[in-house]
């Protein structure tokens, strides 16, 4: 089969013939029909974050497609069922966290195209109890970048806190971005879009942002506060300027939200935390549950997803693409 | 009457006779019987922090003392009431964060010994519908230092979620921090306290620690790991060591809680942040509820307050003593 | 002063001249615009619960008007501004309850149109840190019900948890059933509306219910189990059939939130209650904050009001109305 | 092997010789050390709930042994291992409840000694995922009365939202109550323990309650309203009695939490519910890891199992016992 293959984290990711794999017990074999290309992959090809996957590797966990051959033991699962492959491939399922309802922060996860190979191939292999049915009605080209950008934002969302009288700063209006307004928006808050191109403020308008800033002509810490300041903040911009924006922004009592992990530190001002009352707050990829939610409000109608597709032997320049913010969106692989 | 006065950031408070103040509207007058000295009101007297107070100034919030005279339209404190004069000492009661409950996040308050004359006077002027009764059987001179010390930490507890199974790390045993880890004990925690000198550390294991770290000696984010990781972590020294130290010796899931202004900057990794799913919660000064509560469970006997008494006259001495940590739990003036 | 006066419990309201009140200290006196009918008032009008209003009285508690004369101490209101008089007409301000947030609770608490006059008449006295500014852009008709209909359901659907994937189930889609489903709707929700009549239910689809059960002609429990049983279940109608349909169309886990108070008792099941993990829930009337996000909600056009309008002197027909469930949505008396 | 088994419900239970069960795929057997009598073997053996279980059976869910023989898949359990069989003695592990946490509420889950066979015998079959781990300090006997009575009433405390301020009522001191109150003590509360035996009551007082109230002579509610009333309490005794005193001692905004399935009605008061905001919360059986966390804190020390023991060949006079309430704490069978 074809895949995507990081050999070097000074290389470019390149399309590689490699066996089609086989399914071990508890694993199905899934026929890749989208996958969605994510900054993490980039970040786990160039090998950029402290822990480092073992080369070489499939990256891609925002992989869609349909059950072809099941392994020993699954139960959950049966061919012809289509699946959602996530981030958090396996989790143990005994430890504390797998059983209170907070599996992502399992000690023994191993991630999809990251400590497992992933799904930016024509065939890839999942552990069957951490799938997640795709609903009739939902399109795998909209399911894959759902299966990453969606369920972590409307994670997020879920994490602010947010209530249908606040506003939720969204800082960073791409893949993910434009799926974290949207989950603010279904959760009936208002939402203030912040980003640096004006199409893409358009964009955040017509999926339903109340108001817009753009960070590189206005102050949207002055804008934000002209409005009340934020409730809330989700910040998909790693960057040391959005925490900047995104933490100042905020309304005594506010929660900052990040969901985006990434190598460098910000620096926090403890004076402003403690007089402020601010709660900072880590979220790391959703759940099976949180999937299955963010799948569920789609097949309801009620989230629309940008995207683009690409060709798999595209793979390197999409990278590039993905790598120099030049997509309106997501673009999702398409085989 | 006398009073500690600061004139200027670059001297010593020192004292002065001044004339004793008369309570207007909605006010009484209260003549102090004890009053504690707090880190802030050192930040205060220097004009260490972003907002400076406004020159001359009395310092202090840890003022307990009896109702001498009273102001017009008070209903609610008469005169002979034994009454704590906390930190927050005004708020505007028809803000969203007032009507909430969340008072200290109030946009319009006042802090004692800071935008108000504060305490370490023989007399002071409060709003009555913010001090706060002291029960029968709560000596003065334990109640100044809950009345700020306690009540910020009982706060910083409830704030960080901790449950009786948790284990809860403490950074700092001082005047803060011996309380902190008292309200841990008291619901009902396993606690490990953190501190550069045995001796604290000694105090502390009496008090009910579980487990102590001598910071000086030993790694505390490798010793609290081999305890399986804090759940809970609340930091009363606002060092960037501590922090670092706090922030490492989280669990997953793990929340970091800061109860202290001040006026630098820490270094937050976000890659751990967020794959760790940590939270870093600002908690600002408790509540008239908080500090109700704080009183209650020293009037059950639950909680013992370590302090040392000073005379009003010492009070230079005594802010030169607590600048430099010298002394076991917290210095008292006693009136 | 024209007014709605109850003399007696077993007369029907009627209207006499009475005169008009003067507002004492921190009071206002409000020249009524609107003012709604609520079930409340028949039941106070007929002294149907345990504890009785003091005859005579004006009833209601869904006024809104113009602050025309401002008693002594008032600051935080003056006179053209536009207000409502919600059912929480005062509440002590000192007590646990009101220091938390929960004034609702407050053992002090009157209630306007029950223990204090109401606000069926051309004139109404009100505290005035207990009334709520009517924002630009609300309509004083759309302003009354959601004083006390909108304020109370927007209360529940808060008490009741309620997610972006959650389905709830609305008993009863009258005065206040029509605004629960808005409110479960602005949260993001599903909504099933349950109603006896085919009409209503019509509106409750036009006003965005998911589903429609007509409890006349479908075994209610049946068909939201159909869809998955319900995770909230509002319940504003107070029969007991009704709370047994709301019960048993829960899913486990789910909670059953009451928001009208009713002098009879209901059979709860406790092996039910106990092996689901059920939670039966009172609300009683939002607190201050509630009304503001309700009219902020409204002004944001988020809800809409279902009315019809009356004159003061039809007080009597219009109880009757309401008592015999005769309307559609709300009968509001316009001044 | 001997077992204790109910062939008919209107008949006694009764020792039988019957085979040693064989573990299946993912199983365990257990050799049974100790076994504690729960009010539920009571209500199983006499078919009294309606879901009634298929007979023949062997009740008993408080059972404690070890791991001797282990069937195929399991790999978290070993041979050697001492182990709990809880009342949850299977869950699917792939429904939306067992995914986030809420496990007690799976609809397929399995109960130990109802739905399959139990733990009064000498050998006993459990699904090894479901068994949870006794740290070594705890003694076997100790252990059998937390799998049921200990983790259920620590779920309690926990579902009732009790903090270090509050004051907790618990109804009925037998084998559950005199956990409840060390749970509700351990989360720094203050009790008030209510019973009908001053025996009892003294027990009570040794094991931390700070009042006690004889339901015999004393009116519960006006004892605990002199208290100030109940901000939670908790009913083991399920009588309708018991639950109206529970309910009536509460303060405004309290909550009740019911623990124990039966098979009648109470009659709740709408009106009294939705005034004071009582929230009455069905809490049925604690996850594994709340089971985890009981066993801790008895590790820890932090609690006292009050129990007397029998043999197993006089399970016919010890339901008899227990049926009667004759036992002071829990029979135990020691095997």
């Amino acid at each position: 089969m074809l895949a995507a293959v990081v050999r070097d984290f000074a290389e470019p990711v390149h399309i590689e013939e490699v066996n089609i794999p086989e399914p071990g017990v508890g694993q199905v074999r899934v026929k890749v029909e989208a996958s969605g290309l994510c900054h993490k992959d980039i970040h786990a090809a160039k090998g950029e974050w402290p822990v480092k996957p073992k080369l070489p590797f499939i990256p891609g966990h925002e992989g869609v497609g349909i059950v072809e051959a099941v392994g020993k033991g699954v139960t959950w699962i049966k061919e012809g069922d289509r699946v959602a492959l996530p981030w958090l491939g396996y989790a143990c399922g005994m430890c504390e966290y797998c059983k209170s309802g907070s599996e992502t922060l399992c000690e023994s996860r191993l991630n999809t195209g990251y400590s497992i190979d992933g799904t930016h191939a024509e065939y890839t292999i999942g552990y069957a109890k951490h799938l997640v049915k795709v609903p009739d009605g939902v399109n795998p080209l909209d399911a894959a970048p759902l299966t990453c950008d969606g369920v972590n934002t409307y994670k997020a969302v879920k994490m602010s806190g947010a209530r249908p009288s606040d506003l939720v700063a969204i800082f960073g209006i791409g893949g993910r971005g434009h799926l974290a307004l949207q989950y603010a928006k279904v959760a009936g808050t208002s939402v203030v879009a912040v980003d640096l191109f004006d199409e893409t403020l358009q964009l955040a308008k017509e999926l339903g942002a109340d108001y817009v800033v753009n960070a590189r002509t206005q102050d949207p810490v002055e804008e934000i506060k002209k409005l009340g300041g934020a409730d809330a903040a989700i910040s998909v911009d790693v960057s040391p300027q959005a925490f900047v924006h995104a933490f100042h922004s905020l309304r005594r009592g506010g929660r900052l939200v990040l969901v985006e992990p990434a190598g460098h530190y910000v620096q926090l001002p403890i004076f402003e935390t403690v007089l402020n009352g601010i709660q900072v707050i880590g979220s790391i990829a959703g759940t099976r549950i949180d999937l299955e939610e963010t799948f569920q409000l789609h097949a309801e109608g009620r989230t629309k997803v940008i995207y683009e597709t690409r060709h798999l032997h595209q793979v390197k320049e999409a990278f590039e693409e993905v790598e120099k913010s030049q997509t309106k969106g997501r673009l999702v692989f398409k085989l």
